[in-house]
């Protein structure tokens, strides 16, 4: 596979975008396409930025605090060096090259480029959606660490029938999962775990609470561990002592829904087609209108990544792209049942890299 | 004390701004305000939006998806729900109040800006700075869950001197500092933890790797645990069984700056002068140069929260800003030492939230 910079130049070229320069901004937002162009191993760099060019090079600039960083890191890129905002802002001026300057205009704040406009007089090209193509699909090294993220995730999910206790509050559940991420070997959560009991599981970005555990509650989980700064995401939904004739068909019902939507995710697929057909499954059963979010994300180095699976995602599908696959039915005051797996697009099935099992588990 | 939006409005007045109503939007980005004057205790509410009006009131307007955990959050809002962008434009127009808009231009993408314009043809005037003002000044709700946070951490680095061993990694100690914290009762961590061995400690953003701890190591610990939504922000340098010459001098340099750092921070202080009272007390000594960062920053809701204590921060310290207070030596090569405490203004000495002993301990 080219490196990041050629193919990021090839799909602004495919687009007909003029550009003789992208700029890659850590000012004011902690811009992730900052560690995916430059591949920098270590440190923050907080205010820094890079510079790629068409011929696949790229410079960093960064602060004198960071410096030892950026030279111990892993990165291709040559290293600048800026001690105060007027030294930042004429090494901008001499390497930015050409009068087009590309830049992802939904990452960078407003009032960055309206200082940028202060040294910079050409065009300003908005990269966004080249840049999330470039990121969508993952090169072998990246699928390596989604893997071994999930790998950690699943084997936690794993341990899970262990830790459930009658009585235990949410809270106390969340600890446990979260030691237990970390000694399998996760770097960090992807995200704040979701652990909820009950009718609490009917909200899809609910926080742990102090909730006691009781008999007949569903137990959502959703949490994940990183693995260097590459993310996973899993979710699974368990029954504690019993599950109600309820539970089972909205557990039925999610788990058929999954299956549709893994069986729709090929290369060449619209993405909304593959959202649209678990939305329409779900609205064919008694849960129409219950599915109140999109199907998926794509994930890698952030937890929502470039690119999703919703209404209106008018992509194609290629391979090696990486998405969670996660339909859920939610009836307010009584419950959910989402089911969630990372999964990579392969020419036929896609891989899961989430791998425990999505029988309906009474524990 | 009044609340939140009454205060920013006045410093909307203070600064002789027009503006008839504020917005703050979770599109693009994670925009932290959102929580701070929404108060929400639940949801993420991702690209739902915030509308602040001078009289005090606000409206929360967000996706079917959250409209549960909006009507369960605890804040003093209206709350919209929209299921379309076409809706979320319709209301946005509806509700945004006259011709002057503002909103904080760092804190917004300028992507959404430039769709914004497509749907208000008013004003649009820069708040950041009046938001950075409201925000710095803690209320008693935001001090004691600080307080708590930091209680926390410091009980952890308590914990620190029967941790560590010889040989063992950084990435170990790391592990068992993140456990001890989350059982003392974290929520989450403030940021990655550093935990730095022997030269490592010379990069201020090191991140953890494999590197042993020997005798006469540098151990630089900088981490914290999270309470609710707030953050603390602690940094301990120790010595492993032995400390030389030149690291006992390098401590008493930086233990000496904080204090100097500590006395100058009082109420009608000018931040900078904090900073520089710093600086030039380590540009006195034979580490001339070797402070290479700002001396704190302001936490809160996040670790880096508004308003600094750097050569450019330019207004009056008051009662009740929270900082950390941070200096530190770095020689490349050798290690660094930085000593960091969370702490109040208060009317006479700053109150220190993270209590824990900062006499030079070889461990």
């Amino acid at each position: 596979m080219k490196n990041r910079i050629d193919r990021l130049f090839e799909y602004i070229a495919m687009a007909n975008k003029k550009v003789d320069c992208v700029l890659v901004s850590r000012a004011s937002f902690p811009d992730i396409n900052f560690f995916y162009f430059s591949n920098a191993s270590g440190g923050l760099f907080d205010g820094g930025f890079l510079l790629l060019y068409p011929d696949g090079s790229s410079k960093l600039f960064t602060s004198g605090m960071e410096q030892e960083a950026a030279e111990k890191s892993n990165g291709d890129f040559e290293i600048f060096v800026y001690n105060s905002r007027d030294e930042k802002v004429r090494l901008l001026r001499e390497h930015i090259k050409g009068d087009n300057l590309g830049f992802s205009f939904s990452s960078i704040a407003y009032l960055e480029v309206e200082k940028l406009k202060e040294t910079f007089k050409g065009n300003l090209v908005d990269v966004t959606k080249e840049i999330m193509y470039t990121r969508a699909i993952k090169d072998r090294d990246e699928i390596k660490q989604i893997r071994k993220a999930s790998e950690i995730t699943s084997k936690t999910f794993s341990h899970v029938p262990q830790m459930l206790e009658d009585g235990m509050t949410e809270t106390e559940l969340s600890l446990k999962i979260e030691f237990d991420l970390r000694n399998n070997g996760a770097s960090s959560l992807s995200y704040e775990s979701i652990v909820a009991f009950g009718a609490n599981s009917s909200l899809p970005h609910y926080e742990s609470s102090s909730s006691e555990l009781k008999p007949g509650d569903f137990v959502l989980l959703d949490f994940a561990g990183k693995y260097n700064r590459y993310c996973s995401d899993m979710t699974r939904t368990f029954f504690f002592r019993s599950a109600s004739h309820e539970q089972k068909m909205i557990y039925d019902t999610v788990l058929e829904a999954q299956m549709i939507g893994l069986d729709a995710l090929i290369p060449g697929a619209i993405a909304k087609d593959v959202h649209d057909a678990v939305a329409k499954f779900i609205d064919s059963t008694k849960y129409k209108g219950k599915f109140i979010h999109s199907l998926g994300h794509g994930i890698g180095l952030e937890t929502h990544d470039a690119l999703g699976l919703s209404p209106i995602s008018d992509y194609p599908i290629e391979e090696n792209m990486v998405f969670t696959v996660e339909p859920g039915v939610y009836i307010p005051g009584f419950g959910g049942v989402r089911i969630e797996d990372t999964v990579v697009v392969r020419k036929g099935e896609p891989e899961i890299l989430t791998n425990y099992t999505k029988d309906l588990m009474v524990i």
